[in-house]
């Protein structure tokens, strides 16, 4: 089964917002055996929509649109597909009772835009929207499906994953796609390239490989797809244990594991509880660290410390190494991590301080020095990174290189 | 001038990446007068690209690429370019020797895949990427320019504003685009839009509007374009201010300025220094606050207290509060927000706690009971947030919530 995408709203086309519904979209359809054509992005034009359904229609199962449903003005989906199917707008009632009686329930008013966005065409099946008030809304025409959405990410993947998975869960036949991801941190794409290429040349014919560079880390997909694929993925799984075992130092994970969670992992594992110090990623390293469920098992706090004055009297860093080396330093992380360990009574800590930008640089530590380290009371490692201008991206870069930091502390010390 | 996008890879298409490249391309496209007429997503397949080159440039003046250019073996971008263009491939000798030259000075090796990475269609012109080995490529062909770019987003950035944007300018004609936003927070879509329907429909004909919603906050969109647009901009302007004046309490400020970016705006005025005690954001609202450039001047730092043992500890919470109400309480985050005051010395703080979730609910406490307390030494407004399942969503949810009530806070106190 194929399915093509159509993510409509001009705030995509004007780079005001980042398209994610279509990686939520692919995500799940993917998962679910059903292979993603193309993804395309229109502007709030009737014309517009209509072109893209038409591109899409041609050799696409299924077309899947988001975005352009709400009860203000600029929404015109509707009108669109009324056009494309030559069909009519009615008033749904039966539904808009139903969302006049929630509506009621939480004290909300109903007003004149809510009642026109009822107004829907006749040929559309519509699917409960618990999230919101648009409904999804269900087209089958000349063998195609076509799903409707509203833009608004968690209303789209409720009803994407409530509602239309399970109808195509129903129809679907016997494709299968099946991907193994190595996630990997430390090294750059070709390094890696170079050390796995010889297995990478035994692959299966059917089976391709896609390098994906981020920030710091490359996540290597490997994937094979068709009807009949059970020799190919048993081969694929082979193979794919020898090159994990080739990239040791580098590999940590598979299946898009975050770094963090696998970090988090390794604590659980050897019962250590962890703690921060951050000056220049100002909380970003916490929130990764948070992000993943469950940290609370292991993670027992941190400082952020954004001023020489927080440094001494909270972390106990020296006012002279503050003096003589300055806040972005060796001597200065060193402390601060065993402040911090001190401070919360964790078993290992991680500390960064650095000129995240894009001003605040010298020419002896320009924008982007950063210094870390990490370790527990007795030992600790420590790593200089010079990153670039961005201040955002230096930021995460400082996160990715200071949990790779942590990770090669335990695999060492523990 | 109009625009196509192609992003090439199938790991967008798999939905593993999501593609922030296109809206980082119409932004500043957009910002140069050139329209971008739709976005296109496609597979790493040669036929994928071919089809899609074709199908842009059918209505566009420029069709930008981005992706499959680097050196490892599933980039295969140049070949679809050069069956497209009827072209052949040759070794792009003088670039290669630069780049050649770059990696031994920082001690890099030259393999055979970046040999081979410079067998490029001979009609392509090629632009120096500063950031990494892939240059960019142009050609022009009946008309119509093409701009391939690596996938990589700061590369790809890099090129696009130091090379492209350059010759974009010297062709483009007089056509104008010109956008205002206004960012509202606390707030949803349809209350907004009843609030200044009056004033929408003032606006000149070939204005167009869009509502933006997000988390908690909604951006609102005016636009006109075209090639005399004098009046219709002076008219936009004119009702632009009376709409934001309407929306006093939602309203805090115009294109595309964070919220965070405010508050930092708001105690610069005020000589206020913030500080914060995080629970369960863990770290997500001291990266909100510090990923603005100069937060410094203001962010005085912060605690994330994640464990019982450093909100009574560090924050001094009492343990009969924590034991009567819990830590996810209005007593608790009051005393937190008290405390970090003491700690830090800061003169406003923010203090949050609640159950991120997805798991650690009770029927009192659901999982998405958010607490968090804003204030001074002596004064503090409270405000309990009930969100959802979704941890990072939940985290992302109350930092937009507590920045909200730090700004009424400062509204009606400084």
């Amino acid at each position: 089964m194929t399915a093509g995408i159509l993510t409509i709203g001009d705030e995509i086309l004007i780079g005001q917002t980042i398209d994610t519904n279509s990686a939520v979209i692919a995500k799940h359809l993917n998962a679910n055996g059903v292979s993603i054509k193309r993804i395309l992005s229109v502007a709030d034009t009737i014309e517009g929509i209509i072109e893209g359904l038409e591109s899409l229609e041609d050799d696409c199962d299924i077309v899947l649109t988001t975005g352009g449903l709400g009860p203000t003005k600029d929404d015109i989906t509707k009108h669109a597909f009324r056009k494309y199917f030559d069909d009519d707008l009615v008033f749904k009632k039966e539904y808009f009772e139903k969302v006049k009686k929630v509506f009621e329930e939480r004290g909300f008013k109903v007003t004149e835009a809510h009642i026109n966005q009822f107004h829907l065409p006749s040929k559309a099946e519509l699917y409960q929207n618990n999230m919101g008030s648009a409904p999804g809304m269900l087209f089958e025409e000349n063998g195609t499906l076509f799903f409707s959405m509203p833009g608004v990410p968690y209303e789209m993947e409720h009803l994407l994953v409530e509602r239309l998975l399970p109808i195509l869960k129903e129809r679907s036949g016997d494709n299968e796609v099946y991907h193994r991801t190595l996630m990997t941190v430390g090294a750059g794409e070709t390094t890696l390239a170079n050390q796995i290429e010889g297995i990478v040349d035994q692959l299966p014919l059917d089976a391709s490989v896609a390098y994906l560079p981020n920030l710091g880390s490359v996540r290597i997909r490997f994937s094979v797809s068709g009807n009949q694929i059970t020799d190919s993925k048993a081969e694929l799984d082979r193979l794919f244990l020898q090159m994990k075992e080739k990239l040791e130092p580098f590999a940590y994970g598979e299946d898009e594991l975050p770094l963090a969670k696998h970090i988090g992992d390794l604590l659980i594992s050897r019962h250590l509880k962890l703690s921060l110090a951050e000056s220049c990623t100002g909380g970003h390293l916490g929130h990764e660290i948070t992000k993943i469920p469950g940290s609370s098992a292991y993670f027992e706090g941190s400082v952020i410390s954004y001023s020489y004055l927080q440094k001494e009297s909270i972390l106990g860093v020296k006012k002279e190494t503050l003096l003589i080396y300055g806040a972005v330093s060796e001597e200065t992380v060193i402390e601060m991590q065993k402040g911090i360990i001190r401070f919360t009574g964790s078993d290992v800590s991680i500390s960064i301080s650095g000129i995240a930008g894009p001003t605040g640089g010298t020419p002896d530590k320009p924008v982007g020095t950063i210094w870390m380290a990490c370790g527990n009371k007795e030992k600790y490692f420590t790593k200089k990174v010079m990153a670039g201008k961005n201040r955002l991206k230096n930021m995460e870069y400082a996160a990715v290189h200071a949990l790779n930091l942590l990770r090669q502390f335990i695999y060492e010390v523990y």
